[in-house]
């Protein structure tokens, strides 16, 4: 009984496009048509076969949190090698990286000792990665609090034997929550360190979050060379907010501390490389990528299991419709992006001495939200050179909602800034990412399977279009 | 320890301030500097108060389903009431609304009958507003699927005495997930009266959604008046699969089905109004709202919780911010939209029969989700005459994402378009909103409290502009 089906959809279809086509933004030119009607096609296949979905339902739950030289990035590198051989690739090949491997251990316990109200409470936490481990046993302490790490760099006396707690919240007034992030990681990032030089016994970090919940966001925590790692946790916004409580008008608060990480030293790992060689211009590299590895709790959904189906879907795509790439387009899932970017920099080390030439390097690790478009950021002197064709672009990716600005670009793909090429990085709605970055919660249900799709065809519609008309200005 | 707190915050936000003024694209006079300053001001207190989020989770949890008619739609009506009068209004009230009140009765129950491999299997389901009961003790009936309800009104003699089914899935091809709806949902409005008009002795339809799960959506369908309602369900996407799948190949089958849907006649009901009289411009109405009516299960949080406690947001920024507007501002939270559109149609006869003008309608009814901007839709003439100042509010706008453009509106607010003033519909992402749409999921739990406060911001933020400098051209 589905005789029309295929009629009234294809009827349909024809009316978005016209719908699309006769734009007033877009003039009639043969090529542009073309172009909207291959863009149209990217989205169409995206979204009807949701293909990045199903690839991150393995990796994010089959497969789970990978850490950096972890059995499960093991897998992970496996399983995105054994997709990339199907996608038409013309070489996939693994590209080895040495990484620091660091071990969680046992669950780690943080409690409240003898709170006024709610006696012995147990507040939900992570270890830091980089982290140290307490004795067996644990330990106790007094807690002392400090907003920011300027405040505890001026008062190093008062953290000498004691739990240095820093618990300064997200800023909401920021509209992208990142900048939230950007102006409050530095106490995850830095605070333990400037704790253990001054003597302290422990670390406590605020977790950073959009929201105020019972769920603690683990992440990356950068000791000096010198200085022995002491142990460093993150605390939900929630016992953040209880310890804070229980230490206003000056009073004491103790805490017990058991953690059990371990540095478990260099491990061989690998980034996951598939490429398509360019028919006309080999040499001019367009790069799609993520990060293969993520913290080792929850699934790496968002955090970048997102960005790296999502990049494998760019190949798929591409190989779906039958395009036939001029440039060389090459899909890079780098290592250890979470704790040494070791990944980043070896890929850009190897690249450099081999003189290729990345034209664009286009990176999605912002979590698998509905894409707004991508940022972009090069050398001033390129900028001027290349930015010809963005106006026009924008007005082919506006039917997706989608926009490139200047300002973007990403970790991994930082280094290949010297290339004098075009980053870009996929910047999607920011909103809900932190709710679940670094996270048990980064799971495959956390991801829309649409707002997934959106985003691997805006980064294929992005390689379409820099491959057929290059960056430079007309 | 927290004196470096403030200081700090306030440094950050001067930054921010310098950073959105700096924007080439919004020239430096003195008024835009005053209205990015009032618009950041806006932003800032709606993200860190939240208001919103507490005030939903009352509307949606504590009150919970609220059809018209029902008892906890008198709840709502009260709460909202109770609210707006602690909001600086000139004056609250409740405009008097008939509606007819329909009771889903016990829990329905749809069983597909002796299915190949699996046996009785029971389906998801929700019976449609508006539909009538079984026998107490329900009626079994072979199956008869239709792709559209163009194919079943061709075939009437196939639906008689049968269950028609109508099968057509989202097409996921379409971007904004309301138009895939739209495409979609004449088999659940129109689908059950043709049925009931070929004999047929129920009808099921595939669940109005984006996903493929296991969660039935309700929502209206429409009798002819001399044609008496028979019994309708919506069946989970899942379930609408299986069924599909086994009439393939013309294999038959069978369901049972029971209902106890009553309709309940005619009761009294509101529409909640809040009015702020204009000290300037009283006799220009900006009317911002929602529809307070939901369907029976789940909370109604996306739909349509979000645009009335959106709408009362507002009210309580404008207020913090002590604003004094120059025209009159309305909350109007509609009664009934859902299934008759009475509060809508009554409020707009109330208002045509004492000559009001709504120089501009704001209506908030497509889910709490992060704003885009707004569509707007007038008669041709007016838009000639009106619009001025777009161009340079999107400047202003666009800092936060946020965007004016052609082609929008709303279900309640549609009856003023005749008035002659501008009519506009917030317009957030779509992508989730078939998730949770007339379901039972449409909880708290999928509103996130700062997509919703956003979108409370972008309300603000152009009431104030259209109060500030009206809509005609300068």
């Amino acid at each position: 009984m589905d005789k029309f089906g295929s009629i009234s959809s294809l009827s349909l279809w024809f009316l978005i496009c016209i719908q699309i086509l006769s734009r007033p933004n877009i003039s009639f030119s043969q090529e542009i048509d073309t172009d909207a009607f291959f863009i149209k096609s990217i989205h169409d296949k995206a979204l009807t076969d949701q293909m990045s979905y199903q690839w991150l339902y393995y990796l994010s739950e089959k497969i789970g949190g990978r850490i950096a030289g972890s059995p499960q990035s093991m897998a992970a590198i496996e399983f995105t090698k054994q997709i990339l051989d199907t996608l038409g690739c013309t070489k996939v090949f693994a590209l080895p990286t040495k990484v620091n491997y660091w071990y969680r251990g046992a669950k780690e316990q943080v409690r409240l000792i003898n709170h006024q109200k709610f006696g012995n409470v147990d507040l939900n936490a992570l270890a830091l990665g980089g982290s140290g481990a307490t004795s067996a046993t644990g330990l106790s302490g007094q807690v002392v609090e400090f907003n920011s790490i300027e405040e505890a760099k001026k008062n190093p006396a008062l953290m000498k034997g004691k739990i240095v707690f820093f618990s300064r919240a997200f800023d909401q007034k920021f509209i992208r929550t990142f900048h939230a992030y950007g102006s409050a990681v530095d106490q995850r990032g830095q605070g333990p360190n400037i704790a253990a030089k001054a003597g302290a016994i422990a670390c406590v970090v605020r977790s950073m979050s959009s929201r105020t919940d019972d769920i603690p966001h683990t992440g990356a925590t950068i000791f000096e060379k010198d200085v022995k790692p002491i142990p460093a946790v993150a605390i939900s916004t929630k016992a953040a907010d209880l310890l804070k409580s229980s230490l206003m008008d000056g009073q004491n608060a103790t805490l017990f501390i058991k953690t059990s990480c371990e540095a478990r030293g260099e491990k061989d790992s690998y980034s996951v490389i598939g490429e398509i060689k360019g028919t006309e211009y080999p040499d001019e590299i367009i790069l799609v990528g993520g990060h293969l590895d993520s913290w080792d709790v929850g699934g790496g959904a968002h955090d970048d299991g997102a960005g790296c189906v999502q990049s494998m879907d760019v190949f798929y795509l591409l190989k779906q419709l039958n395009y036939k790439p001029k440039r060389t387009i090459r899909c890079v899932l780098f290592q250890n992006e979470e704790n040494g970017l070791a990944g980043g920099r070896e890929y850009a080390r190897v690249s450099n001495s081999n003189n290729e030439f990345h034209l664009a390097a286009i990176e999605s690790d912002a979590g698998g939200f509905s894409p707004k478009g991508f940022g972009f950021d090069a050398d001033t002197s390129i900028i001027q050179k290349y930015i010809g064709n963005f106006k026009e672009w924008n007005s082919l990716l506006e039917p997706y909602d989608l926009n490139i600005w200047k300002g973007g670009g990403g970790a991994d793909i930082g280094p290949l800034k010297s290339q004098k090429g075009m980053l870009f990085g996929l910047s999607p709605d920011s909103q809900r990412y932190f709710d679940y970055h670094h996270t048990e919660i980064d799971r495959i249900d956390a991801v829309h399977p649409r707002e997934l799709a959106l985003g691997s065809a805006a980064m294929t519609s992005l390689v379409y279009l820099i491959d057929k008309y290059g960056l430079a200005k007309p």
